[in-house]
C-alpha cells in the first residue's frame, strides 16, 4: 500500500491530539511535515512523532510546506480564520487538502474555494468526523433502507459546554475567545449539519434554499468568568464583553420541502449532545433520550411511556447498524471522539489512495459552513429568512 | 362554599370528558346547562349529568343559555373557531368566562376581546391545563427560586400524533379535519407557550417582541390515509388534501432578551411530549430525557455519560415540588390529563368565588394565541419575521 506522506499544518488541541490518538498510529499516514506559529508546539509534535517513528521537519510558515516535493497532502486544522485561505493555496499548488471543520466569514470565500477545487480538480475533503458517527450513521442507514418512511424534519446541535476553553483562550493560545467577543452566528454548525445533509441527500438531489436565525442573549461566558474570577487561566478574560449569544437556533428549509433546525449552545452550563433527531412518516430516532420510535414496534401505550423506552438504541444497532461501523466494532474502535476521527482519516487516505471521489466534498464543504456566514446575517437582520447559495449551480438536480 | 352555576358550551371530546370526569364531581360546580349543535350530544349529556345529580337544561342555541338568571359562568369548548366570539358575548352580558385553549384566526379579534374584557371587567380564564402540569410547575418553582439561574432558552412543543383523530374527523364530528385542510399555522401554540410564558413572565415584566415560523411539507396525514384507507372511520378523508406541515417550528425573541421555540408535530407517528426545555445560566430542564442537568449537582465525567442521568427527576421533586403539586399529591391526583384538568377548574373557581385575579388571564389568551395568527402570516411569507403585538399597551412593563 502507497504511504501518505502528510504534513499537519496547526499543532493547537486538535492538530496535536490528532497526531496523538490517531495519525501517527494509521498505516496510512507518514508525518513529514509539521505546521505552526508557535515553536514549542513544533517541538512537542515533532518530539511525539520522534516516539513513533515518523521524523516530521518544522514549519512556522506553511506555504513552505505546501509543496509537492515535501508532502503528498496536507491536513489544515489552524483556527478557522486560515481554513480557507490555506486550502485554496494547496489546491492551487495541486496539494490534495484535508481541512478540518469551522464556519465561514462570508460567502466570497466559499465560491472561491469552489471555484479553486474545481479549476484544479485536486481531491479536496471536508473532514467532518461527525459524519462518522456510530448514531449518525444509524440513522442515515435506516433512512437509505425506508425505515423511517419519507423524511420530514431534522434536527440536531453543537451542545457543548466550552465556557472553559473560551474563557481559559488566551492562556490555551485558542481562537474561540476571539470569536466570541467579535461575532454573534451560528459559528459552528458542521457536527450536527454534516449528518444531517447526508441524511438528506443536501446538493445530491436535494438542496437548502432558506436559513434564517434567532440568537438569545449572551450572558453565560460573563457569568462563568465572574464566578470563576480568581482563576489565574481565566484573569485575561475578566474585561472582556461577548457579542457571541449562549444559543442560536437556526432554521433550514429544503427544496424538498423537509424542515432543518440545529442550535448552538456553548457557553451555558450542560451535558454534551449533538442532539440528532430525524423524524419520517414512519417513526424518529432521538439522541437526546437515545431511542428510536418506530410505528410498526410500537403500540398506543407507548406514546405515552415513552421515557420506559429511553436508550433502546441497542436494539437497532443490532437490526440496522451501517456497515462502517459493523465492520470497526470487529476491527476494534479505536480512541479520539468515540472513534470517529479514525475514521474520517481513514476515509479520506482511502479515496486519495485509490483515487476515488471524497466522501464529503467541496460542495458539502461550502453548504455547510456558509451556515456561519448567513446565520450571522440573519442574527443581523433580526431573524430575516435569507436565500441559501447553490454551490454546485443546478448540479444538485443531477448528483 | 358558594357553589358555581356553571353552563358549559359544546359537548365534543373536550366538553363531554370534562364533564364526566372533573366537573360532576367537583363541589365547586353544579352544571345547570349544557349546549351543543347536536342533540345527541347534549342527551348523552345530560344522562351523565343526572347521573351524578346534576340536571342541566339542553340548549342549541349557546347565546340562549347566557343569562345571569341562568348561569353565574360559563365554559366554552366548542370548535376553535367559536371560543372568542362566543367568550366576547358572554363577557358583554357580565358572564365569567372559562374559554378552551386554541389559535386565533385573525389579530383583530384577539384585540376585541381584551378591549371587550376589560370594558366590562367580567372574570376571564384561558384554561391552559398545562400550566398545571407537575413538570411545568416543578420548572416554574425551580426558575422562581433561582435554582436554573437567569434564563436564556426556553422550548416546548405539542408533540402528539392525532392522525386517527384528524383523519376520523368527519365520523367524530371534530373540527381539526377541517383546519388541517385549509390552514398552515402553529395551529395549537398554548399547551407548551402557557407555561414557557409563565416561567418567562410574559405580560408581567417580559414580553414576546419577535415571531417566525417555518412549516415542513405535509405528507403524514396522506401517508396515513393511504395506508389505513379500508378503515369505515376515514372512508371520507381519502379525497382530502392538507395544508397543514407535519411540523412547523416557531421561534420568539423577548424583550429580556430570551429565546423560545416551540413545535407542532401532530400528524406523523411518534410518542407523546411537550418537549420541555428550560435553560438558564446554572442549569437545564428537559422533558425529552425527564432530567434536570445542573451545574452544582454535576460533574465533567457527567457532560459525556449523561444517558445514566435520564429520568433522574425524582431527585427535583423531592427537592422543588411547587407548592400546588404538593399539597395536590396529598390529597390524592384525580383524573384527567394526568391531573391537570382538575386543578385548572379549581383555580377557576377559587379566583371566581374568592373575588381574586384570574390566574391565566386576557392578556395571556390574546397573547399565546396570537401565535397561531402570526405564525400562519410568517409561513405564508417564507418565514418572515414579524413583529409581536402588545396586547398590554405597555402595561407589561409595569405588571
Amino acid at each position: 500500500m502507497r504511504r501518505l506522506k502528510l504534513g499537519v499544518v496547526g499543532l493547537g488541541q486538535r492538530g496535536f491530539s490528532l497526531l496523538k490518538y490517531e495519525l501517527l498510529d494509521m498505516a496510512e499516514y507518514e508525518i513529514v511535515a509539521v505546521c505552526d506559529d508557535y515553536e514549542d508546539r513544533i517541538e512537542a509534535a515533532q518530539q511525539l512523532c520522534n516516539e513513533k517513528g515518523h521524523f516530521p521537519t518544522g514549519f512556522s510558515n506553511p506555504y513552505d510546506l505546501m509543496h509537492p516535493e515535501i508532502i503528498d497532502c496536507v491536513f489544515i486544522a489552524t483556527p478557522w480564520l486560515t481554513h480557507i485561505e490555506l486550502s485554496i493555496e494547496a489546491l492551487k499548488r495541486h496539494i490534495p487538502v484535508a481541512m478540518e471543520v469551522g464556519g465561514a466569514y462570508d460567502i466570497h470565500e466559499l465560491w472561491k474555494l469552489v471555484e479553486v477545487q474545481q479549476e484544479t480538480q485536486t481531491p479536496f475533503m471536508f473532514m467532518e468526523n461527525c459524519c462518522y458517527g456510530r448514531l449518525e450513521l444509524l440513522a442515515l442507514n435506516m433512512v437509505e433502507q425506508g425505515v423511517l418512511g419519507e423524511l420530514v424534519h431534522l434536527s440536531g446541535g453543537y451542545l457543548h459546554d466550552l465556557r472553559d476553553e473560551i474563557s481559559e483562550g488566551y492562556h490555551r493560545r485558542h481562537y474561540r475567545i476571539d470569536e466570541y467577543q467579535k461575532r454573534n452566528a451560528e459559528n459552528y454548525p458542521t457536527h450536527e449539519i454534516g449528518p444531517i445533509a447526508k441524511i438528506l441527500g443536501i446538493n445530491r438531489g436535494n438542496r437548502f434554499v432558506t436559513i434564517s436565525s434567532q440568537a438569545s442573549k449572551s450572558v453565560g461566558l460573563h457569568d462563568y468568568i465572574v464566578r470563576h474570577g480568581t482563576d489565574e487561566k481565566i484573569k485575561d478574560a475578566r474585561s472582556l464583553s461577548f457579542n457571541q449569544a449562549d444559543v442560536v437556533v437556526t432554521t433550514l428549509k429544503c427544496a424538498n420541502g423537509e424542515l432543518v433546525t440545529i442550535k448552538l449552545d456553548t457557553t451555558l452550563p450542560r451535558y454534551y449532545s449533538r442532539g440528532l433527531y430525524v423524524q419520517g412518516t414512519k417513526g424518529l430516532i432521538n439522541e437526546e433520550n437515545q431511542s428510536v420510535f418506530l410505528e410498526e414496534d410500537t403500540t398506543l401505550r407507548d406514546h405515552f411511556t415513552w421515557k420506559e423506552q429511553f436508550n433502546n438504541l441497542e436494539r437497532y444497532y443490532e437490526r440496522y447498524e451501517h456497515p462502517i461501523w459493523k465492520n470497526y466494532l470487529t476491527q476494534g474502535v479505536r480512541k479520539g471522539h468515540d472513534g470517529m476521527d479514525y475514521l474520517v482519516f481513514k476515509a479520506f487516505a482511502d479515496a486519495l489512495i485509490n483515487d476515488e471521489p471524497m466522501p464529503i466534498d467541496v460542495y458539502d464543504a461550502a453548504t455547510w459552513m456558509a451556515i456561519t456566514t448567513l446565520s450571522e446575517q440573519s442574527i443581523s437582520l433580526g431573524g430575516q429568512v435569507l436565500p441559501f447559495p447553490d454551490f454546485t449551480l443546478g448540479k444538485w438536480t443531477k448528483r
